[in-house]
């Protein structure tokens, strides 16, 4: 039925919102052939996933509620689960949170896009990291924010830049809509923000008045040092809305996330999370097999993938060591970012690294207002310990030999 | 951490379109406590879930293919589902369709709000049934659309009231962004669209450059006569987005469905749903069981629902014959509409209905632009026939007892 001319024809009758990035490539696809080390988005280890597990929990849990399961749900999710992750909390990091704190969202990045969507306007400014998750950049672009990266440096954002940014839009009588970070295992650049800087961040936001939008998809996965309290545990004023996914800890094709939050900003949220709850099949499924299995299945998580982390940095350790490249080492999640070293050729790069079969994403592609060409982002999620040695040296082989 | 003045804080921070509706009720509830007879909301038949089929087809699926389950997914949706589903529409439409015609979607409401999203933007005209299905009425409220609503006959939507109200709205130079309608079994109101209609709709809609919306929720569920072509089917000018879903046909818990749409509004469409894929786990469970179950299931079902409708208008009928009310007789789906007999005292009724543990829907609830007040709608789908009609006696009961 389609012919070539049904956009075009209403193009004009399209939302402010739905005609931002027109033209541009369509969101979530990856472009090109598979490469033969996958190091560019963050896949989980799919031999990690607990297959036989959920096989089980699935008939364990339709035997039990197939009928819940099987019709709409709470529009705030399954309490089961709500419980579940409210447990996680306390088990992992001593918060004391309950169901009602949390609304239950279609993986992390939905439950981003709800945030966003509740108080961004196209035009509004936002304050995110420089670099930050690309999905998030492009949830907000096509929001239509006004987006100001502030620079991190080595221990993650400085509070000094987030404020000189809010003092700067005040100014100009125009209030800051959301502040957007990671502060653990920053994604894509390494770094866990250190107890002063959340606690200087939360004062800074309180001054001028922004919603702080918490991004911790991959907390959980710490492979060494203490956990620090999140800015929603600090946070005394309600300011701070958090965001967690089940995506690194089970697997992302259960799209099953959660966004913890003060409990009268949860309906504001839900209001745009259209439809019968999220997903009341998974959700049940997922919470039969974690209340048995969730602190064993994650502690070999943190094995898993601390070895790959390890095996990656030993192989572009054992080549570039000697070059001023820099290779971040996070103390957990699924990345490591890569400042390549001066003086490569980046066209020359571009076909070596061809050659060698390494993904990787360009740094550019996680700058919210330009910059990061002499960056790369790599994930060690995904392959084997032994491929992800022996990609990083492929790579890290095609790294050298561009050096002019 | 909450503090009961989070929202007041950011109350001027919030969205246009989060703002809209403040203080209303939060969606997706359903108040008080519940009914004996369960008649409100359009809950699928449990009795008939096939609880050991899919708990056999996640075995098999997990087995043949758990990695690409527990992982990201397609952006358009698996595509195994997506094969599915256009070989529904052959075998009960003859309509040939392949699956780069669909979108895969979390439920028929999230596709029709992403369809809203992509073309209203707030105080923009849009056009649809009075009465019409109360969660699309909540979307577009949500979305700050203007609501237009086109009072139905007992043929459905008049074409020359929409041609009318379109000339209107083109005297002001304002353009219809969007037309919503519901051709087959309309919720609540009943009646199915005949073939002439629907080609008018598509001429004035064409005429006017109007995007059409079909929300086909019920389509399979044809109880009586033959299928007429979707507005989509006889669509030779690409302007029509037809809306489909497995929440009838298998069950809402799997939160699955489907936008059908000329090939290039899709990415518009799926733009604003962000992450990785709808459910890639979910979508191939039922895949594995609809593959060999759907035509005996959806024939299955047809039989439970028929005669699940036909007792409760026997016990509407035995009541309500010599009364001038008005009992709908659909053709398929969920839902009678009846219009109260005349002098029925509303007070009376309300107090008398909750005597009898029938629940129902006010008709106030589906109208765009107010009215309703003597219809009330009453859903079959839920309870088994022996209660439908015991229940559908008790309320009629309850109505002939108020009528002054």
């Amino acid at each position: 039925m389609a012919t070539p001319t049904t956009a075009a024809r209403f193009e004009d009758l399209l939302s402010v919102r739905a005609a931002i990035g027109r033209g541009g490539p369509a969101p979530g696809g990856q472009a090109g052939r598979k490469p033969g080390y996958e190091f560019g988005s963050g896949r989980p280890d799919p031999a990690s996933f607990p297959y036989d597990g959920l096989v089980v929990a699935t008939a364990r849990m339709m035997a039990a509620e197939g009928a819940d399961a099987l019709t709409y749900g709470d529009p705030q999710g399954y309490v089961g689960l709500r419980e579940l992750i409210a447990r996680k909390h306390g088990r992992f990091e001593g918060l004391a949170i309950g169901p009602e704190d949390l609304l239950i969202i279609n993986g992390s990045s939905h439950g981003i896009s709800l945030v966003i969507g509740a108080f961004v306007d196209p035009g509004d400014p936002v304050i995110c990291e420089a670099p930050t998750f690309s999905g998030t950049l492009n949830t907000l672009r096509r929001h239509g924010a006004e987006l100001h990266g502030v620079p991190l440096d080595a221990e993650g954002l400085p509070p000094a830049a987030v404020r000189e940014r809010l003092e700067a839009l005040r100014a100009q009588g125009r209030p800051c809509k959301l502040l957007y970070l990671m502060p653990n295992f920053h994604n894509p650049a390494g770094p866990t923000l250190p107890l002063a800087r959340r606690r200087e961040l939360l004062a800074v936001a309180r001054e001028y008045n922004v919603p702080i939008l918490e991004d911790d998809a991959y907390g959980e996965l710490r492979f060494e040092g203490e956990a620090l309290p999140s800015l929603y545990a600090l946070d005394e004023d309600g300011i701070v809305t958090r965001s967690g996914t089940l995506s690194k800890i089970l697997g992302a094709g259960v799209r099953l996330g959660w966004l913890l939050a003060p409990r009268d900003l949860l309906p504001i949220f839900q209001s745009f999370n259209f439809g019968g709850g999220v997903s009341p099949f998974t959700s049940r499924v997922v919470t039969y097999y974690l209340r048995d299995h969730l602190e064993e299945h994650v502690a070999r998580l943190v094995e898993v993938y601390r070895a790959k982390r390890d095996a990656m940095l030993a192989g572009l350790d054992e080549v570039l060591a000697d070059t001023d490249g820099e290779i971040s080492r996070p103390a957990g999640g699924f990345f490591i970012w890569l400042r390549l070293p001066s003086g490569t050729d980046r066209a020359k790069l571009a076909r070596l690294a061809a050659e060698s079969g390494a993904g990787s994403v360009p740094g550019t592609s996680f700058f919210p207002n330009g910059g990061g060409e002499g960056y790369i982002r790599l994930a060690f999620s995904y392959e084997s310990p032994e491929r992800c040695h022996e990609g990083a040296r492929a790579l890290a082989g095609a790294i050298y030999r561009s050096i002019d």
